[in-house]
């Protein structure tokens, strides 16, 4: 299809979401940070599935995987003889109802839908159509490596020697086809020479910090600590923390920033200790159809990803559980939003012109 | 020895903290909510190791703990025909060295080393002065619950009908010997028909939210839902908190408070978001001998506690964790501390006269 295969990984961490063999290859990030394993999606509905249980989480790499998800089901409408039209927008629908939240996810869908319904409409075959379609996947998940990478380079101008870097839940290689947006930050800084260490929360409920985010900067050789998440407030207070930096699930107009529950509370927190919070994001997460914070939809998740840990039920029968999945930051409290692009305060201008520029 | 034994427990929570055939008879925490089991105690030791592993814990708790503590080294010194006044400092240090955040462990092992070393020097026998303790002891158990039902009435004050409190950690009749500090204005509120709703923070590392408050609420029939601990941020911005109670381990005297780590966070999203922050805590808890917060001792625990959850490790192999006990709590954001001589103010005058009229 004439685009090449990204290269997203390196020796130290494999691509997080990759085509292998006509399957969409994920990292199985339930088994990490104690087992590197991988699992093969052949249909839409094993790709809805592997993002419902959270085997590849992220908002750049669900990005990528819902694109693979509707190439996928458009070789399977091949086989089955079914109209490309409707395979399309049916497998993209599918998809984005999965995580309403990631903006990323419904992009990449409807990016390559779009792409494969110009094909058809252009007169080309289906088979044809669908391998538009692929090569439009490719081009997400190369793409989301290269922004990465320049999102590192333009936010490792905000970190300083030696800096204390707290970060929350996993806005790495993990969390995207590669290398990271918050800690891609992190490495562009690491490879600058600069030694940054990172505070590491661990992410109740699903624990992205202690699990993904460890594992990956170990992998890297970037030394790091991991900390209950409340425990941020006590490292604040005695002046350990240099900067925050966090990804981003959705980015409203206003610079409102959707990300992992227990994002707000540190940027509170770095407020009230006038430490800088930045948040680093590629432009496809900036949703410019929801004005503010106030119109992102937050997804409830099941209370047992709170109550059981380990398998093993923590709370006493009968107690429920919120499970709120995000919370939204607003953008008062965000000093920098770092893009590809460079770096973007958290208005409604400068957030409508680097969108203009992408 | 004429005083009555204290019947702190009713038939829904039985005492944390007892005397029972000669030993010290403790719930042991570190079975709930799944077993309710007792843990006995008969050598100083044994009730170092308890304290140590969590199998008692909570400021209140631990004061009784310590008194009893110390009647057993008292009882044991007479059997073993050592003098009374080396073996109650002794034991006093001992018990005092396992956790040093906790003021009343300290007060209760002082005043019953105290106790005895007095009936000595008053020319009773070894074995009276013992007695002498343990009478002490059973005078401090009693005092908690009475004291602690004085705070529920004075905090109910506080509480508005259908009130929705969030609270952290324990600071129930699990971390008194009966009838809790914050969980006692909860109760009292609900005996006055308030029928207030509890958000639990789940409390890591230890979890002491989800598993001991929640076991305490559903006991007592009071609604309650647990949360993990960031993500009472998103429900300060939802307005679904009404106020917050915690407890206290250690109060400095200008109201500083030293609470479970994640306290902190929890006054700075309070103060944010303009809902009123309550410490309830018995006037033993005030250590004026500390003049603000940035003297009181913070404890570190061990980083298994942190990387570990159930026996399980969930961060990768050579990944070490921070595991800060406490987290001090400025006074500044104290609405009020509630005492079981009523409302205090957390202010260096307020603090200085409840102590003084203590």
């Amino acid at each position: 299809v004439g685009v090449p295969r990204p290269a997203a990984g390196d020796d130290r961490i494999p691509p997080t979401v990759a085509w292998h063999d006509g399957r969409l290859r994920l990292i199985d990030q339930r088994g990490l940070p104690h087992r590197l394993r991988f699992v093969e999606c052949v249909t839409v509905d094993e790709v809805c599935g592997a993002i419902a249980n959270l085997t590849v989480r992220g908002a750049p790499a669900l990005g990528a995987t819902a694109a693979y998800g509707v190439a996928l089901a458009l070789f399977a409408a091949c086989d089955g003889g079914d109209p490309i039209e409707d395979a399309a927008w049916h497998a993209a629908a599918k998809l984005m109802a999965v995580r309403p939240t990631a903006v990323n996810l419904e992009r990449g869908a409807r990016d390559v839908a779009g792409a494969a319904i110009d094909a058809v409409r252009a007169g080309q075959s289906a088979r044809a159509a669908a391998g538009v379609a692929l090569a439009e996947a490719h081009r997400i998940a190369a793409d989301d490596v290269t922004r990465n990478r320049a999102i590192g380079t333009h936010g490792n101008e905000l970190v300083p020697p030696g800096a204390r870097v707290l970060t929350h839940c996993n806005a790495g290689a993990l969390a995207c086809v590669g290398y990271g947006t918050a800690l891609g930050v992190v490495r562009a800084a690491a490879a600058a020479g600069k030694h940054p260490h990172v505070w590491v929360g661990e992410t109740r409920p699903v624990l992205q910090g202690a699990r993904l985010t460890a594992w990956e900067l170990r992998r890297l050789r970037i030394p790091c600590t991991v900390l209950p998440d409340a425990a941020a407030g006590s490292l604040f207070a005695s002046r350990e923390i240099d900067l925050v930096i966090v990804g981003a699930d959705r980015i409203a107009a206003n610079g409102d920033v959707a990300n992992k529950i227990g994002t707000y509370p540190l940027a509170v927190l770095a407020a009230q200790h006038e430490v800088p919070f930045y948040v680093a994001a590629p432009v496809a997460t900036i949703d410019r159809m929801t004005p503010t914070g106030d119109g992102i939809v937050v997804e409830d998740r099941p209370a047992d990803e709170v109550v059981r840990i380990a398998g093993r039920r923590i709370a006493p029968r009968g107690v429920t559980a919120l499970n709120r999945a995000f919370d939204i930051t607003p953008a008062a409290f965000v000093q920098w939003i770092i893009t590809e692009h460079g770096l973007v305060a958290a208005n409604h201008d400068a957030v409508r012109r680097v969108v203009e520029r992408d």
